[in-house]
């Protein structure tokens, strides 16, 4: 199931390239390396659509937004679109800010993503195709748990649907479902949300599993998804007396690096909906 | 007294907006983590209104200056002044070069600032008004010392009566000072001087002490510059044989991450004057 | 030899000037400071003048590149050229882009560069001179081996005449020269390759090597090569069970802070040609 998606990864070492924010920019390099594919980041206008070329899958996340990379965003997504590469958007912090909003908005009407990764907030506020994350599924609140489990992978299905992606909507229960086949996967540590950048991590690395299994999106996404869950459980297991948020960030690339596929196979946790 | 503050941190678990240097940033959102707040990075003259809006509390750094992040740290600066918000400003590398100095200048003439912090050539520049340190208090030296504290803290409370903000003016002893009361904190470790960016981790810190706090400014500032320097010397004394800089550096934002308040209370070392 | 090198940054801990790309800003940053040296990291083309000014060396890089800064590189190279200030230039990523090559190439025929440091096919870009890496000593492959060891040498060689400049090429053997002598350095570590960045981190020290010792720019270049090496070497010794790529890239660093000239002196592997 699981384990073909990394040994891919391992195999090819997709060259990656990111757009990407400066806050999280060098850890989601150094977890492309970790998990076995190979990073570029550039975001330049210039040249974006010449670094996509050579790449085999894009990540664009818009984390500390700047107005210049955006037309780098739009340029590289539809050139990866022409080429038949995997997409991924991240959309960092979208409902915060009108620019924020209007870009995700922008790029999701401009380019086919592949999968588009987030958490449940900033997928409400593109599933409502305007901005506003109130009134879109409101009985929903803003964590799954099993009690609101179904009717989020409803919720979730439907925007898959509706956009043509698919969609990793992350927290305490992660939902990753391409609108048929909805995987719930409950791997992960409470000490993922002290180390900022997490979610811009997994993103980047599920651009690297995508580029490596290009046939397999669904599958692919979750793999992604369930390794970053069990890296953390990880690191978990190995914080020492002592050890913080800053040893467990240390830890949590150390796990990736050392993830056997067999390893992300046994520990997965997750049904299928 | 401290105590209090940091409790408030962890209870309150600010929105704290930085508008920070590119060298550091990643390092600030983790301390605020580590803290107990919860950071949002936004440089966008575009969005820096809204997010400022948002959050609680708004730490400007220029550090590494883009001229294009000029506008959004006055737009931010103003809006959080209308707001009530405390703001501060980290003065990075004033009096190196015209851009830093005239930058630093006109933010202290546009923005009501709650807190000031920087090192004593940094505190100088602005002092001076003009950019020029020679000539402002030209005999006192480049280090606080117990030879010359007498006129540093006089120096400072004269800077902070004429700015109306709290200055922390932190080096080998600290001084947290409103214009009447200074905090004279001896807290730290020199290994904090082989990390970069420990002034602008303090910096986003101090404005999540703050922005959880605000009615006690100086406390609240007086108590982030103690938290840093107590886990200054916890990340020394858990250091082991072999480990430098880099492990350190992993090890303080660690310490801050564990750092109760009854071991801040505890472990401050400050005298009043 | 390479030890009084070391100990010059050590006792003249230079001020440091580094343009470069914000994907490991923050690691270059620390490596300086680990290494004894200080960083000052600043791209905005209204300060890098006066900035350069006040350093004793300039490290470009041009990864992740921004056309914003590439003004700010060309004043800065001249500056820093006036002053008699060594230049290193790390051409990152030249030959990817279009923009990545016409950039390094503006840059090489602008300013008179000490070092440049780059892999294999970055250095055959600009030796090509027009970019085109194919053509360009087409007989040498991409990994430099004992097998072509003396034909790589001899075209490091010609280009290092050519540019006037002394060529670093980092790989699995390193090559110095200054088109007369070359340094062939065997130390290293396969680990490095799961770091982003370990060549960026190399250049701006190595641009701190040459700014403390302006007057040996090959042995100063070599010296920091060997040092990296070494360092890398030291990290995967330290390195235990369970760690992987990121607390090896902590342990790097480590190294470097605690390397002493006498044990550089020691455990440099090189020939010279």
């Amino acid at each position: 199931m699981f384990k073909e998606m990394l040994a891919g990864v391992r195999e090819v070492s997709p060259l990656t390239h990111c757009i990407t924010n400066y806050v999280t920019i060098n850890d989601c390099a150094n977890i492309l390396l970790a998990c076995g594919a190979s990073p570029i980041m550039a975001d330049d206008v210039g040249e974006v659509e010449e670094i996509t070329s050579l790449s085999k899958g894009l990540a664009i996340n818009i984390g500390k937004l700047d107005q210049r990379t955006i037309p780098a965003m739009l340029a590289a997504g539809k050139r990866a679109n022409a080429l038949g590469h995997p997409v991924l958007l991240d959309p960092v912090g979208a409902g915060s800010s009108t620019l924020r909003t209007r870009t995700a908005l922008d790029l999701l009407a401009n380019i086919r993503f592949t999968v588009i990764r987030g958490n449940i907030s900033e997928i409400k506020v593109l599933a409502s195709g305007h901005g506003n994350p109130r009134g879109v599924d409101a009985d929903l609140a803003d964590q799954v748990t099993d009690a609101n489990l179904e009717q989020a992978v409803s919720f979730v299905k439907d925007f898959a649907r509706k956009s043509g992606a698919v969609i990793a909507m992350t927290g305490a229960i992660d939902i990753v479902t391409d609108g048929d086949t909805a995987y719930c996967i409950r791997n992960g540590d409470p000490m993922m949300r002290k180390v900022t950048g997490t979610g811009c991590q997994l993103s980047a690395m599920t651009a690297a599993y995508l580029a490596a299994n290009p046939a397999f999106p669904l599958r692919a996404a979750a793999a992604a998804v369930c390794a970053m869950g069990v890296c953390g459980e990880i690191a978990g297991e190995r914080l020492p007396e002592g050890g913080g948020s800053a040893t467990y960030r240390i830890y949590l690339i150390d796990a990736i690096d050392h993830l056997t596929p067999e390893e992300l196979e046994r520990r997965a946790k997750y049904e299928v909906r």
